[in-house]
C-alpha cells in the first residue's frame, strides 16, 4: 500500500494500486464525491464513495471540515478537473465536523468574517495558499542569502537600546503594573525590573547587524521586529516580520543593486515553486476586481506581474528628480495631492509614491539620495552637505516595500549628527565602536517580509498575509 | 582584475593574476606579513608587503583591527600554512585601529571578557566560527522541513493568551509605568492598553502552530520565545530562539522518528558545511579541556561526538523503565544524587538525565510516556490514566534538547483536563475548535535551537552562542 500526500498522490503514476490518504473534507455531493485536502496543495484529491456498500452512520459524518482516512485504489479519473482519483474501500471518520456549527462552510465567506476566524481560515483555499506562498517566500530568502554568502544573524528582540528611533515602541517589563517601584526622586526604578533597565521590543535590528558586517562581511537579520504605532490601515501591522541585510564595503549602488537582485530572485523562486498556488491567486484576485469599477482594477493579472518586476530593471530616480517631477505632474498642478509639493526637501506621502511608481514610471522605482533632515541619523552624508545616501524601493500597489541607506562610516560625522539629535553617546558606544575601530563603507536596507508577502499573493490587506495579525486593539488567539 | 572573498581566493587557482580583496588585519608580523579575514572563512589569507617601497604613515596603519583594501598578485606561497598568498601591489587603509585603545588583541581574551564585548567578540577566530555555524544550523532547519514538505509558520510573538503554562512572562504594554489606568475596582484597565487586552511575549508558538498543523499538515516554526525566569545558568536565556514543528496524523513514534531523524539530518548538514569551523571548535574545545582535570574532560572529541550522534540509534526508553534504572543505579543507593529517586512519578531533575545519557545508556536518550501529573494539559493520555504520550530527547553535556509529545486529540479528555486546571475555556476558545472540527492524531516538538547550537560547537555557555544575550540584569546593546 502506498501512503501519500494528496499533492504526491495527485502527482503519481501508481494507477490501479492501493493508497492510503488522510485529510479534510472539502465537500461531499451526491453522498458519492468527497474532495479531500490535505494541505500540500491547492488540488483537492477526489475520493469515490460506494454510498451503497457503506455503513450509514459513517456517511452521515463525511461533512464539510471531518478528518478522514481512506483507503482505495488510486485510477484514472472519468469526471474533469482531475487527472486521477481514489476509488475507496476503507473509510474512517477519525474528528467530525458538524455541518450545524463549522464556520468554515463550502461558500464564499468575507475576509472580515475569516480575520475573525483566523485559527480557522487556514482550512481555506485562499488562506492556504497565501500561507504556503508566504512559507516559500521565507524559504526562498534564506536560500538567496545563504547562497550568495551571507550568515543568518539573530538580532535581539528585547532591546535595552531605543536610539534607533524607527517608531513608538513597546516597553517590555516583569514590573506588577499595580506596583511598580520607583526611586526617592519618583522615578521609575528600572534596576529592580527584569533585565535591570528599561527595555522594550525592537523596531529594527540594523544597528547590531551593523556589529556583524564588520566582521562577517555579509549578514541579514530575518525575524519580527514591532512599532506600537496606532495605524488602522491595511499596510500597517504592530508585529511583523522583517529582512535587513549588511553589507561591508558596500555603497549605495552595490545595496540597490543587491535589493533588486534579492527581490527579483525570491520572486521567481516562488513562481516556480508555489506555480499552483499563485494561479489560484490570480483567479482570486480577478474575482475580487470584477466588483470593483474599471479604473480601481489592476492593469495587469497577478503572473503577469510578477513577471513584469523580474523582467524589467527598477528605475533608479534620485530624491531631487523625483521632486521635479512631481512638482510638474498633473495632480500637482491640479491640486489632487493632499500633500501638494512646492519644493525640494518635502517629505514623499504615499500618493506621491504611488504616482511615481503607478502613473509615471509604470515600474518598481528605486529613489535615493534624500534630503538628510527627513532620513535617519546613521545615514551616510553626500559631499553636498544637505543629502544623504538613502535609497527606498517603491512598488506599485505597495508603496514602500525596501528602506536603505549606505551607513555613515566616519567616526567625527556620526558623532556630530548624534549629538545634534542629542541622544547620549554612552547609548551608543558600542556602536561607535564600530567606527572607531577598522571602521569601513558599509550599506543595507529593511524589506518588510509581509508588504512582500502582500506583493506576491495580490491580498490587499496585510492582516491577511501573517497568521496571527497582531494591530491596535486586537491580540486575538 | 578578480574581486574576491577570502573564502574564494584561497580557493582560487588564479595563480600570478591580479586580485583584490578587502578585510580586517587580524595580525602584521615583521613589517611583512598580513594575516587578513574578511569572514568569509575561519582562515586568513596572508598578504605579503613590500615594506621598503611602502608609505611609512600607511604601514603605521597597518595594526589589528583595522579595515584594508589589498591589491595584489595570487602566488603560490612559500610559507607554511597556506596554499597561496598575496603579493601586495597597492594597499589601502579604510579605518584605522588604535592598538592602544582596540580591546580584541591578537591573544587569548576570557569568554566573560568578550561577552562584555558582545559587539566586538564576533571579530575572534572562536565566535566567527560558532556564529557561521549558527547561521549554517539555521539554514539547515530550513532546508529540512522545506524537503520533507514542511510549510514555515510565523507564530505570533505578542501573545493575548496566557494559558500554556509553560513558564514566567514578560509583560507587553505601551502604558506609562508611572501612570497605569485603573478601573473602578482598582484593577489595571487593560482596555486602555495598545491591544486592549493583557499581552505577553510568548512562550510557545506550539498551539497557534497546532490550529495551522489541522489544515496544512505539517508545519513548524523557528522563532524568538521569552522566559521572565531568573534563571543564571549555563543553560538558560530569557529570549532564545525555539524550533517547533507539529504534525498532523502523526503519533508518539513517528514524533519520536521525526525528532531523531530531524537532529541528525541537520548535524550531518553542517558538518559537511563548515567543516573548517567545526575542526577549529573542535582544536579550541581540546585546548580548553587541558586546563581541567581528566575526569571532566569530554570523552570524545566534538567531531567523533557528533559522528557518534549520527550514526548511532537514539535509545528509547519509558519513563517507567527509567525510574527502575535509576533506582537501582549507584548513585542513588550511594545517595550521590542530590534529589533521591524514590518512586514513580517523581520528577526528572538534570542530575538524573545526565546520568540516563552519559553514564547508563552513553548514547542520547529519548524518554517517553511521563506521569500526566508533570506534563502539560494538552499531552496526549494513555488508556492507563496515569501517563501522557510525552517524550523528551536528552543529549549528554546538554541535558534536555527536545520536548514533545502526541497532543490530546479528544474534545472531552481536553476539557477535562482544561477545568481541571482551572483555566477558563473561553481563553481557549479557538484552540478547543481543532478538537471540535475535525479533530486528528497529531504531535509535535519543540528544539531549543541555542541548546542545538552549543551541542553543536562545543561550547560551555548558552551566552556564546547568540549574539546578544538575554539574561536576568543583561540587555546590553
Amino acid at each position: 500500500m502506498i501512503k501519500g500526500t494528496v499533492a504526491e498522490l495527485l502527482n503519481s503514476d501508481k494507477i490501479l494500486q492501493e493508497v492510503h490518504v488522510k485529510g479534510w473534507v472539502r465537500t461531499f455531493r451526491s453522498n458519492r464525491f468527497i474532495a479531500l485536502n490535505d494541505g500540500s496543495t491547492i488540488h483537492n484529491i477526489q475520493c469515490v464513495v460506494d454510498f451503497e456498500n457503506m455503513n450509514e452512520s459513517t456517511l452521515k459524518k463525511i461533512a464539510t471540515g471531518a478528518a478522514i482516512s481512506v483507503t482505495g485504489t488510486l485510477v484514472e479519473s472519468q469526471g474533469k478537473g482531475q487527472k486521477v482519483e481514489i476509488q475507496v474501500t476503507k473509510l474512517e471518520v477519525l474528528g467530525e465536523s458538524n455541518p450545524e456549527e463549522y464556520p468554515i462552510q463550502p461558500k464564499r465567506h468575507s475576509l472580515e468574517f475569516l480575520r475573525e476566524n483566523a485559527h480557522l481560515r487556514i482550512r481555506t483555499n485562499t488562506f492556504s495558499s497565501v500561507m504556503r506562498v508566504r512559507s516559500a517566500l521565507s524559504f526562498a530568502v534564506h536560500k538567496y542569502f545563504t547562497e550568495n554568502g551571507f550568515y543568518n544573524f539573530h538580532a535581539p528582540i528585547i532591546t535595552g537600546s531605543d536610539a534607533e528611533g524607527a517608531g513608538e515602541m513597546f516597553h517590555v517589563s516583569t514590573f506588577d503594573p499595580k506596583n511598580v517601584p520607583t526611586n526617592e526622586n519618583g522615578e521609575v526604578d528600572y534596576s529592580k525590573d527584569f533585565f535591570g533597565k528599561e527595555t522594550n521590543l525592537t523596531v529594527s535590528g540594523q544597528l547590531e547587524a551593523e556589529t556583524y558586517a564588520m566582521a562577517l562581511g555579509k549578514v541579514y537579520t530575518f525575524g519580527p521586529t514591532f512599532r506600537a504605532e496606532n495605524s488602522n490601515t491595511t499596510r500597517h501591522l504592530a508585529e511583523f516580520w522583517m529582512i535587513e541585510p549588511e553589507v561591508a564595503f558596500n555603497d549605495l549602488d552595490a545595496n540597490m543593486d543587491l535589493g533588486e537582485d534579492f527581490i527579483k530572485s525570491v520572486i521567481k523562486d516562488v513562481l516556480t515553486n508555489c506555480k499552483d498556488d499563485i494561479e489560484f491567486l490570480e483567479n482570486r484576485l480577478l474575482q475580487e476586481e470584477k466588483s470593483k469599477p474599471q479604473i480601481e482594477r489592476s492593469e495587469m493579472a497577478l503572473i503577469e506581474k510578477l513577471n513584469f518586476v523580474i523582467d524589467n530593471n527598477f528605475k533608479r530616480v534620485s530624491y531631487t528628480e523625483a521632486i521635479d517631477i512631481l512638482r510638474n505632474s498633473k495632480p500637482n498642478k491640479k491640486k489632487k495631492f493632499q500633500f501638494p509639493i512646492n519644493e525640494w526637501g518635502a517629505d514623499l506621502q504615499s500618493e506621491h509614491e504611488r504616482f511615481l511608481v503607478e502613473k509615471h514610471f509604470k515600474c518598481p522605482v528605486i529613489l535615493f539620495d534624500y534630503p538628510a533632515n527627513i532620513k535617519a541619523f546613521y545615514m551616510r552624508l553626500n559631499e553636498d552637505g544637505k543629502t544623504v545616501r538613502a535609497m527606498d524601493i517603491l512598488f506599485p500597489g505597495i508603496g514602500e516595500i525596501v528602506g536603505g541607506s549606505q551607513r555613515e562610516e566616519r567616526l567625527d560625522v556620526l558623532k556630530d549628527k548624534i549629538d545634534a539629535l542629542g541622544i547620549d553617546e554612552k547609548e551608543l558606544w558600542w556602536y561607535l565602536d564600530t567606527r572607531k575601530f577598522g571602521t569601513a563603507v558599509h550599506s543595507g536596507f529593511g524589506l518588510g517580509f509581509e508588504r512582500l508577502v502582500q506583493f506576491v499573493t495580490g491580498m490587499g490587506n496585510i492582516r491577511d498575509v501573517i497568521p496571527y495579525p497582531r494591530t491596535p486593539q486586537n491580540a486575538e488567539f
